[in-house]
């Protein structure tokens, strides 16, 4: 069995592409705001979009906006793309052990996702139980893109700011080879630096686009010590012109064009 | 209309308790691990309970394991305790901003619960979209009653500990009064110094019961300041000798004696 991030590469690696689609719809900017043509919408970006790209993203608080019959779309949506791409659930989750515990089922296990989004502010053994199982992955929120992230994320503490810490705490952690860092395109300032500090784990960047971070940048530091970077555009491809499946499908491949030229 | 801060004390003064059961039920340790028992045996708790407790915490990882199906339970226990009681979601969501205002929506309104906890990693823009309703509350996690609190809450950020930080920042954050911080009732060496920084902001405990902590320190502190701790027990209660319904109330009324008899 591959660990998660060896098996991150090969995706990558086999689709010549480190994009990650991020599928943050809300079904009521789309035309038909109804539960089934919003499912059959995602259906259809994941049709139009797999062949290109290796990675989805599922930021499940546009999910859960919708009750049950939001996580029943999750269900199929992970169903759907299957083992033809890896599934992120951007869920953000961290508890004390025991529920971190449930979480993991749920998302890993019930929903079958590749890999999770974590925070670390509650330590070790929140993380632990999300890492246990080496074929799947978790990204800890590192340097996030936004504003907010300057509250405690860059605060000095014995001469290093916090996320530096939490790079080092997350290497520590990947005895499994399966931990990430989410590192925000925004912070490319602070990204060469941060590339030595996380060795080589793989860094989930979002930010590109709609938030005005920098592709090339994010490609190039993150590559670096043999690693990788996905990057993840959500709004930037969703909203490109009309937002239509063959506008969604013109920008994947406008991204895909762009992030081959600098690999 | 009364701020959130104001409310859940008129609830604990109204019952003259400060517990709250925490639903922290796993179906398959149940005699009958169907999710009709499942939702059945959780009505009989909270109608055995209700007369006694101000406050319920919903863990949503226990249900989340069972993706959409517990979704619905989620939403018929809050359906079911409706204002009799305030409803705490334990969801410790946060995100950009955008997503934040969805988990609000997801969870404050279609969900309908009094409050949400919430990590503060990604700093104010992660937090204010939940806490723009003033009659619905936030519990901010600042010192977690885990191990792991550790790894980063006691660093030393200028002279102070980052859980301090955090309690700093929520104060700032309090301008509609709904603020309130997770505070674990194993850190009793830290809490009297951090009443202090905390001015009168509620503290939601858990850490009494199974994880060891004491009732009498976190309710005699958290009280100071004209303020209020709610007090967080779930395996304490639900595990209590054979976890049966009357056990579950006979745990619930002794931890209410205990309480009124500290208020």
């Amino acid at each position: 069995m591959d660990s998660f991030n060896s098996k991150i590469k090969d995706y990558c690696s086999k689709k010549n592409n480190q994009l990650c689609l991020g599928l943050d719809l809300d079904n009521r900017t789309l035309k038909d705001s109804s539960l089934s043509y919003y499912k059959d919408f995602i259906f259809d970006i994941i049709d139009y979009t797999i062949d290109m790209c290796p990675v989805y993203k599922i930021n499940f608080a546009f999910f859960e906006r919708l009750s049950s019959d939001g996580f029943k779309i999750i269900e199929l949506i992970s169903e759907k793309i299957g083992d033809k791409a890896i599934k992120i659930a951007d869920a953000k989750r961290g508890d004390i052990g025991n529920s971190s515990k449930y979480y993991s089922e749920a998302i890993l296990d019930s929903l079958n996702f590749d890999a999770i989004t974590v925070s670390p502010y509650m330590g070790y053994d929140s993380v632990l139980p999300f890492c246990e199982d080496k074929s799947k992955g978790v990204f800890i929120l590192c340097l996030t893109s936004n504003q907010g992230s300057n509250n405690f994320q860059n605060k000095i503490i014995e001469g290093d700011e916090l996320y530096k810490h939490v790079a080092k705490f997350a290497v520590e952690m990947n005895s499994n080879n399966n931990i990430g860092l989410v590192v925000g395109a925004t912070q490319k300032d602070k990204m060469l630096n941060l590339r030595q500090v996380s060795k080589n784990l793989p860094w989930l960047i979002p930010g590109v686009g709609h938030q005005g971070g920098s592709l090339d940048e994010s490609i190039k530091i993150s590559s670096k010590n043999d690693s990788i970077g996905i990057i993840n555009v959500s709004r930037g491809i969703l909203n490109y012109n009309n937002g239509t499946i063959k506008d969604i499908f013109e920008a994947t491949k406008l991204y895909t064009e762009k992030i081959r030229g600098l690999l």
